[in-house]
C-alpha cells in the first residue's frame, strides 16, 4: 500500500514548478482517507492573535513558496515521498468571525485525520492552533513536545480570554495533552510582560532553553539534551515563525535538529 | 469658547511635518471633554471582516499619512481649525479577541463623545463600525446617511453571525438608527453573492446609485439628488475604502460632494 | 447536464475565501472532459517577451486574487455558475527552456479543450499565447477578434524570430485564424518603433481605435461600432494587461463592453 | 549637421532594452558640445524640500524606467530622434550638503548647455530646480511658463529661507525670468496653508486653472486658453510630479496638451 | 519620586498594542520637566548625509515598530519602567532647509533635557546627531564612547563641510567632548575612500575593533576589552544602523553587550 | 600604461554618488580595448532558468547598488583602481528570444575581452553564463574553479535541453574547460531531485563541501583546503546568488575567502 504512485507530487519534467494550482510541496490535493500517511494541512486561523493578524493567509503563502522544494533532502539522504504517501488535504474548517467556535472546527478536522491513522503536518495560522490539534491527536495520552519559539506562550489568560496565541501550551499541559516533563522550549528571547511569562513552564518541569543558553551550550549539546528530554514516546514539534531571526544563525539549527530527529513514520 | 488656540494643530514653522508623534492632521492628542467640537478618533477594529484583516492598523496609517495635509481647503475656502475646536482623542477601546464585546466598547467611547456635544470623525477599522457609532449618536432619532461603497453591506447574516462588515446598514435600519428614506448609497459595483445582496436597500426605500448609474447621471445630477434625499436633518457620512478605485475618476467626486455638503458644525 | 452541482465553486459559507488551494474564482480543479462548458486555464508562458519576463507567474497570481470574486455580476444580473459548468483545468503544458516548442504544447492543450466542446478562458502569460490558442480553436474558420491593448502586436518579426509577443495578430491573420474585417483593436496608445507598427492592421482592414479616438468617440459609440464590426460570428476577446492604465477611466469601459457582449454560451 | 547618426539612441535590435548602462530613453551619454540640439539632463537635488526627500534619486529612476520607451509618438506622428540630435549629458553638479551653493552649481551646468545653443530637458529633483534653470536660460528676457502642479509654489519664504520648493515661481517672477502674463498654472488642487498660497499668482496676472476649473472647462477649452496665454514667445514647461493623480484622468490630459504644443526645435 | 505611575507606558490590557497614537515603546508623550529620568527623543535630521536621505522618518518608524515591545527584558531581568520614569518627549527641533542651524536647534533641545537631569535616549536621524547631543551633555567633561558602526565616521571634512555624518567623532574628539582613550569602535567593515579613513581614530588612541577582529576575538573577549577601555566614567553609546547586518550574527552581540553594560541610572 | 587616470572611477567629491549614469562601481563606461586590465561586464541573460526569470535585470540592479562602494578594501588594504585599469564595458550581447544563440553571442563578447588581455568580472544573469565565459577564456587549457552555491549545477539535462542553469559545470568539465581536480564547490545545501544531483561532481573528483561540512570544518580549514585544491594555476570564481543566506553567517565567509585569494592581476 505504501509508495502508491497516485501520491507522487507533480513531476517537474511534466509540469513546470510555477505551473498549475499551488499545493504544499506540489503534492496532490486529496481528501482524507485510507492509504494516506502524512496529511499536509493548512490552518488559516488568526483570531487568536492580539497584534498582527494575517496568518490566515499563511497556508496560501506556504503553498506558493513550496513550489521550489525538490523532494530529496541532502542532509538526511531521504526522499520522503518515496517512503510514504503524502498529500495536501486542504485547509481545516474555520469560521472567520468566531474565535472559539473555530477552535472546535479545527479539532474536528484533525480528528478525521487522526482517525484514518495519518500524521498531520499543519501550516498555520497563529500559535493558538496547536491546542485544537493536540486535542484531536493527544487525547488518549499526553505527548512530548518540542517548541521553537521566541516566547513561551504559557500565560494564563489575555484580556479575559483563555484560548489565544499566548496561552496555548499552558492549556495543553492543564488538559494533559502534553507531558511537561517531556517538553522542551528552545530559543526564547522575546521581551516579556514580566518575569512570570516563563514561570509556568519552569513550575511544571519543562526544559526551557533561552536563546542565550542555546548559544552557551552549542548545537550539539542542545540536541543531546533534547533527545534526553523527549525519550521514546510520541512527540509533537511546533515552530512559531518568530523562532526564526535573520540576524541569528538559526536556520541551520532547525535543519540539523530536524535532521537528527528524523525517522520513518509507521 | 470657539477657536481656542489650545486646539490649533502643530505649526509646521515650529515642528516639521515629519516630526513628533503622529496624530490625525497634526491636531493635539486630547481627552474628550468640554470645548471640543470635532473629535478625530481611530477605531482599530477588524474582527468583523471575513477576508482581509489588517484595518486595525488603519488609524495608525492615517495618522502618519495625514502629516502632509495643510489646513485650508482650496475648494471650500475653509480652514476648519480656525472655526471649530478639533482634536485627536485617540482610539476607541477594543478587545482584540472579542468581536461582539468590542462593539459595545466602541459604542461606549462614542457615547462619551456624544455626551460632551462633539461631532465624531472616525477612521476605521472595517465597515462594521458604523453600527456602534450610530448606536451612540443616533439612538434619540434616526439620522440620514450617505454611503460611498462598492457593496451594499445590507445582508442579513454571515456564517451565523449578525454583526459583521456586510450586515451593518441592515442592522442600523432595523434598530431605527437610520431613516432609510433619507439614506443614499453611491458607487455600488462589486460582485455579489446573488441578486438579493442589494434587495434589502430597495425594499426599505434607500436610494441606490450604482457605479453604472453614477456614470449615466453625471456628478451634478447625483449631487442634486443626494441633497433631495437627505433633506434637512442630521446626516452621517460613511466611506468604505473600496469606494475608491484607481481606475475610476472617483476622488474628485468625493471631494466635490463633500464640498457641496460642507457646512459649519454648531 | 448543465448546472451540475459538481461544478459549483467552493461555498464561502463552508470554506472561507482565504482557505484551501487557490483556483480560478474558487472553481473546482478538474480534468478536461464531458460536461465541461467553460474551461478556466492558465498559460504560464513568458518566453515570447523581449522586456519584462514574469508573466509565467500570472496564472498563480490571478488564482490567488480571484478568491475575492463573488459569483453574481451586478451589471449583467447573471451568475454564470448557475447557467453553465465552469472548472479550473489547471495550466497548459510548457517547456521552460523552449520558446517555440512550448507554443505547440499550448496548442495541444487547447485542442483537447476544443475537442470536448468547452470554451476556454485563458489567463496568461505574455501576449504570444493567443496564437496557439487560435490555432487550436479557429482552424476550421477564422474568428472575429476584439483586442484591448496599448500596442498593435502586428509587427512582422523581432530579432529574427517570427513568433513572439509583438507579432501575434499578424501571424493569426496570415494563418487565416482571424478575419481582419471582423477584428477591432481598442485603446492603442503606446510609443512605437515607427509609423509601420500599426500599418499592417490598417492594410488588412482591421478597425483600429486608438486611445485618443476612443476619448473622442465616447464609450457608447465605440460599443456600437464594435458590435457592427463583429457581426454575428464567433469571436475571440483578448486583453493585454497594458490596456489597463491607472490614470485612465478604463476599467468601467472594459466592464461595460464585456457587459454589452455578454451572452450565454451554447 | 542635424540627424547625426552618432546621436541615435541604442538600437534595440542590437542591444536589448534591459541591457547596458541606463540613460534617458537609451540616448548616448555625451558631453555638452556643438551639434547637440536637446540635452537630457538629470538634476539630483532634493535639499529644497520640507517633507519627503529622495527625489535626488529621480534621474536614476527615470533613466531605468525610460528603457521601455520606443522613439515614435503615435499621437504626434513624430520620431524626435530623426529630426534633432538628442543626448544624455549626465547630471547637473550638486553639493549634497549645501542647499544654496548647489543652486549655483546647477545654474552653471545649464549655462553651459545654453551657451552651445542646446535646449535642456531636465529631470529632477525637487521643484526648486526651475529657478537655477531659468536663471541660466532666461536671463536675457523673461519666458512664458506652463506649470502642471497640485500647488502654486509661489509663497514668499519658508522657515526663514527664500529658495526652496514652495517659492520657486515667485522668485522667478521677481527676478524677471518669467513673464507672469505669459504664465499658466494647471491642476492646482492641494490643501493650502491659507488663502494667500495662491494670491501672489493672481496678483501678478498668472492664469490659474484649478483642478476643479479644469473639470468645468474641459480639455479642449483649456488648451485653447493655454495657447492664448502663451502667445508666440519662448516658453518653459514644468511638471511637478504631484500633478499626476492615479484617481484622476490626468495622464491623457498631459499627453494631449504636450501633443498640441509640439513643434520642432530650431 | 521615582516610579511615578504617571510615567507607566500604556497598559496593553486597556489599550491594544496597535491602538492610539504611536510613541516610543508606548510611553507617555510628555514635556521635558522634573521627575523625568529617561527622555526618549526623536531627532528627525538627515541633512548630514551624502547618499540616502530619509532617516528624518526614523523616529516615526521606530515609534510604530516599538509598539510590540513588552517592558521586561528576559536577559537582564529588568523592567526599566518599574525603576525609573521614562517618557517620550517628542522630537528635537530642526529646520528642514538648514543643515548647520539645525545642529544648533538639536543641541538646544538636549541641553533642556540635560538641565533637568534626565538621560536622553535618542533615535535618529543620520549619524551627524551625536555631535549636537554631546555638545549638550558632555561640555563639562569628556565622556567615554562605544560606537557600533560599519564606518569610523572620523574623516576631517566632506565636500568642503566639516559637520556631516562622516566627521562626527573627529569633531567630538577635537572639541574634547569625547575622551579618545575611553572610546571603542566595534564592527567596522565598510569599504573606505582610502587607508586614512580610520587613521584618525588610531592616532588619538581609540580602540578600533573591525568586524574581522571581532570574529577572531569572540564576543566574551570583546566585552572584557570594552569594559577595560571604558573604565568607570560616564559613557555614551551610539548605534549606527549599518552596524546591523542580516548576514552576520550581530543582533545577539548587541543584546549581550548592552546586557553586560546594563545598570540603573541615578 | 597601468594606473591610467582615464580609468579612475567617478570622484565623489566632484559627482555625488547618486548622480549621473549608473555604472559598475562608478567606473567609466568604455569599449573593450588596449590598456584595459579588468572588464566589468553585465550578462543580462535569464533564458537558462526553469523557475524565476528576472536576472536579466541583474546587471542594471548591481550597477545602481554599487554606487555606494568606496574603492579601498579595509581587509585587504588594497584600492584596486590604483593598481590596474578597470572599466565598465557594458553588457554582453544577447537575443531575448533565443536561449542557445545567446550563449554564442555571450561567448563572442568574452572572446573579445580575452583577446585584448583583460580579465572579465561578469555580473549575471542566471548560472548558465559561466559556460560561454569559460568557452571564451579557457579553451586553451582547463582552469581551476571555485563555486559558491546552494546547488551543484552538474546535472546532465533538463526538459530535453543540455544548456541551462543546472548543467553548467558538467558541460564545462566535459568540454575540458575546467579541471575537476582543481575544482571546489562550497556551501551546497539546497534540496535535490535525488541523490544523483551531486554524483557527477564526486565521480570526476571535485571537492564538494556542503554547508553542513563547512560548519564542521570551520572557515580556516576550508580556506586551507581551498588553497590546496586550487594550487597555482589560473582559477575562475563563480558566486551563485543563492549561496547567500540571510540566516547563515555566509557574508563574512565570502569576504574572507576572497580576501585570502586576493592577488594582483598581471
Amino acid at each position: 500500500m505504501k509508495n502508491d504512485p497516485a501520491f507522487r507530487p507533480l513531476d517537474p519534467s511534466q509540469i513546470a514548478r510555477y505551473a498549475d494550482v499551488a499545493t504544499f510541496m506540489r503534492t496532490r490535493r486529496m481528501s482524507v482517507g485510507p492509504g494516506l500517511d502524512i496529511a499536509l494541512i493548512g490552518v488559516p486561523y488568526d483570531l487568536g492573535t492580539n497584534m498582527r493578524p494575517g496568518s490566515r493567509f499563511g497556508p496560501a503563502a506556504v503553498r506558493e513558496a513550496s513550489r521550489v522544494l525538490r523532494p530529496f533532502n541532502p542532509t538526511t539522504k531521504i526522499d520522503p515521498f518515496a517512503l510514504v504517501n503524502v498529500a495536501d488535504v486542504g485547509d481545516a474548517a474555520v469560521n472567520s468571525y468566531e474565535r472559539v467556535k473555530s477552535i472546535d472546527l479545527i479539532q474536528a478536522t484533525f480528528e478525521e485525520i487522526h482517525t484514518v491513522g495519518a500524521w498531520p503536518l499543519a501550516i498555520g495560522g497563529d500559535h493558538t492552533i496547536p491546542l485544537p490539534i493536540l486535542r484531536a491527536i493527544a487525547k488518549d495520552r499526553p505527548v512530548g513536545l518540542v517548541q521553537f519559539d521566541a516566547h513561551s506562550d504559557t500565560l494564563d489568560e489575555a484580556l479575559g480570554t483563555r484560548i489565544n496565541h499566548i496561552t496555548t501550551f499552558r492549556r495543553a499541559v492543564e488538559e494533559e495533552l502534553v507531558d511537561p516533563k517531556r517538553m522542551i522550549q528552545i530559543g526564547l528571547r522575546g521581551t516579556q510582560y514580566n518575569e512570570s511569562d516563563t514561570a509556568f513552564g519552569h513550575s511544571v518541569g519543562m526544559r526551557v532553553i533561552t536563546f542565550d543558553e542555546y548559544e552557551d551550550l552549542g548545537r550539539a549539546r542542545v540536541i543531546k539534551e533534547l533527545v534526553n528530554v523527549l525519550g521514546d514516546g510520541p512527540t509533537y514539534i511546533s515552530f512559531d515563525i518568530d523562532c526564526l531571526d535573520a540576524a541569528a544563525p538559526w536556520e541551520p539549527v532547525c535543519r540539523k535538529l530536524v535532521g537528527s530527529l528524523h525517522g520513518t513514520p509507521r
